[in-house]
């Protein structure tokens, strides 16, 4: 089985097998196929497409380059959820203390923002102190203690995917459904839990950018961690606008404590309620989703959630003041007004230009080694459906260096459509099982 | 000008700007842009294809890649001739010395076998003392003096070429009707000819398998050749069966000498004749193709193509006593003879599986860095529509490790289909202009 063969064959378009597949990723896991080789069936997988079988067979190799975490020693259902990225979306600090108050364990292995889209372990970075690098052990027994942790993945989880992904970010392989599917399902399979639950962002501030494809993703990776026994399930929901209003870490983990406290953005708090009545529901917690959501409603009322997630910051070394003392992290030094132009309805908003407003500032990252700066960020005051009068604030923008301010706030009017009133998304369109 | 884009952009089969295509082609001659880039651009553009001034501009980018030979100090119409491989093509050999014998200067640098095909240095280099790395200043003023130089080429000729055609050698991305066209043509314009006679086989020891591969590679390299302001014509002609019945180098040296000498197989004297005929007719040389065809069966009984092969022989430091004594050349120390084991009529051959077992044999290379041993290959003794008997000697093996033997004798075996009598395709399908 020579590897220009496995190419040629996905070249035209047939189907491979698994040893095929596995030949060619443990091959370069391993680094005895190059990254020349690679990039090339890439391509080839990006054109041409793979079945299920194929997406299945590469979760498979790629979750056999690593470890695979063992989570027996956890007592309850184990847990984890994933959101395929969009622009100010905290759910996760939300919804895990919300799980965990719930009664279900959340061993949750978080990434880093990555272009337009934040990521959760720099959100949680901005609360002072706070251990995203949690090893193994501690993590297990936190999920044991408490019902929860969130930190970053471990470096033995599927090091094909680390390795693979960067490859893909530099030869314009990305966007490819089975490519993103592998990619997801075999993290979360390595990660151990049980019972997951996808939300996969659509719109112009997410990877995908129709519903057909967004369900085609949802599937996909539905049939992949069923092949592996484990109970998935997916909730289509919206990207066509920051979720909430926070954008930028500090600013996102503020949001997330108020929503915590029972307050928020409407859109946030309905979309953390959903997801975890969802998750309580599919984990088997209650029978009746409409239970799983009033039990979700009351985590939040009674407080249990922002208990819990008080007990996930005390745990990971985190400064506990947060909570009260929203100053603590936000500390941008300028605060700065982005005023419309213009009067009429928010029509549209290219959430993915937003997201890059939020990297001008220094919320996000253009390639993974650049460094960011918790602090800054923006916060949307109109969203999609609002009436907006000239000279009316858009957008708040939080900069420590002036110098960003001008090209943000190009950035952020440049998103902004300002028009007729037009039909305002729904939050989730559809939930697969 | 972001690489990632210029590939994403062919990705999605759009059509890229010749400054696109020189950004990602002279980065990467200049190692600017990693093979793992290059390698899914090609990939992409293998799949995509290219429109004719994509093409032409990647030749360009090529062309700039290195330095351009300049052949003004020689006086007369400058011609060159290329084939794109076949098996027992051997047409170099006879038809540079018919030229120049006709008063063209043929300023020849040609390539070595690799995989099923032979390669013009290989053949010449079984002559004793042949030297077929010339510095260009020799390489020049041979051609300048006696009319006909063959060469290597030289290092600074199209370098992205061989960077480029190492990596799709071990990326599935060879058989590119573009990439091959660009391949070829950046090398013929970079070698400085103003007429240029291709020679595209096609068949089942070809690269091209369809005559509507083969003219839209033709065209392709029409198409650039003009666009480079040379005079660029095609034949496309048949590479179902061995050219001629000598296959590995010695042998198909020798062959050549018999045809130069007036004799030899058929087909190959009838395809040189036609081949000289036609570049003494583009180039100019005679107005009436029948006058060029008389002038090219002339060149060969008169003696004259002989005796300006032996000039060039002596030029490059060979040894003539080739001319006169075959034994010189034909060294191999067994000679198998190979039999058929039914009867009927030649129906068919797997022209690249001849290729192979000459291989098999020692007489080719499965990678660049093989060596060759010249002695080694095969002669056809039956070839399309021939009657077969059983028991009757298919072809010749001449072998110096006998190890070797029943491995080519099976794929010869394999190779051959005696049936009913089919129809013979004809020497050359058509010529483009």
């Amino acid at each position: 089985m020579r590897i220009p063969d496995i190419i040629a064959a996905k070249r035209d378009g047939k189907e491979l097998s698994s040893k095929e597949i596995k030949g060619i990723v443990s091959g370069y896991a391993w680094g005895e196929v190059p990254d020349y080789q690679m990039s090339a069936f890439l391509m080839a997988v990006y054109i041409r497409g793979l079945s299920f079988a194929e997406t299945s067979a590469l979760t498979q190799a790629m979750v056999e380059s690593g470890t695979v975490l063992n989570l027996d020693s956890i007592t309850g259902t184990k847990v984890d959820k994933h959101s395929t990225g969009g622009v100010g979306d905290k759910t996760t600090l939300v919804v895990v203390p919300m799980l965990a108050a719930c009664g279900l364990k959340v061993a949750k292995m978080s990434g880093r923002g990555l272009g337009f889209t934040g990521g959760t372990l720099d959100k949680l970075e901005s609360i002072p102190g706070f251990n995203t690098a949690l090893d193994v052990d501690r993590f297990i027994s936190q999920v044991s203690r408490i019902g929860a942790a969130i930190t970053g993945q471990t470096h033995g989880i599927v090091p094909a995917d680390k390795k693979i992904y960067a490859l893909r970010d530099v030869t314009a392989t990305v966007e490819s459904i089975p490519l993103i599917a592998a990619s997801v399902m075999s993290k979360k399979i390595a990660c151990g839990s049980d019972v997951i639950l996808l939300d996969v962002k659509v719109g112009s501030g997410a990877f995908v950018h129709s519903i057909e494809q967004a369900r085609e993703l949802a599937q996909t990776m539905i049939v992949i961690g069923t092949a592996f026994g484990r109970k998935v399930s997916a909730a289509i929901t919206d990207m066509n606008q920051p979720l909430g209003r926070a954008v930028g870490n500090a600013l996102e983990a503020a949001e997330a404590i108020e929503t915590l406290k029972g307050g928020g953005p409407s859109d946030l708090r309905e979309l953390c309620v959903e997801l975890s009545a969802l998750m309580l529901y599919i984990a088997g917690q209650y029978t009746d989703l409409e239970d799983a959501r009033n039990a979700s409603i009351s985590a939040l009322a009674s407080g249990s959630a922002l208990a819990k997630f008080i007990e996930i910051i005390n745990a990971q070394d985190g400064d506990p003041r947060v909570i009260d003392d929203p100053n603590i992290l936000l500390q941008a030094a300028i605060v700065h007004e982005v005023k419309s132009a213009t009067s009429g309805y928010v029509k549209a908003i290219d959430c993915a230009r937003i997201g890059t407003a939020a990297s001008i500032l220094g919320a996000g990252r253009e390639r993974k080694e650049d460094t960011i700066d918790p602090a800054v960020g923006l916060v949307v005051m109109k969203k999609l459906g609002d009436a907006v009068e000239v000279g009316e604030v858009l957008a708040l923008i939080y900069a420590n260096d002036p110098q960003t301010i001008p090209s943000a706030s190009s950035a952020i009017l440049e998103a902004y459509q300002i028009g007729e009133l037009a039909q305002v998304p729904p939050l989730i369109y559809e939930v697969i099982h």
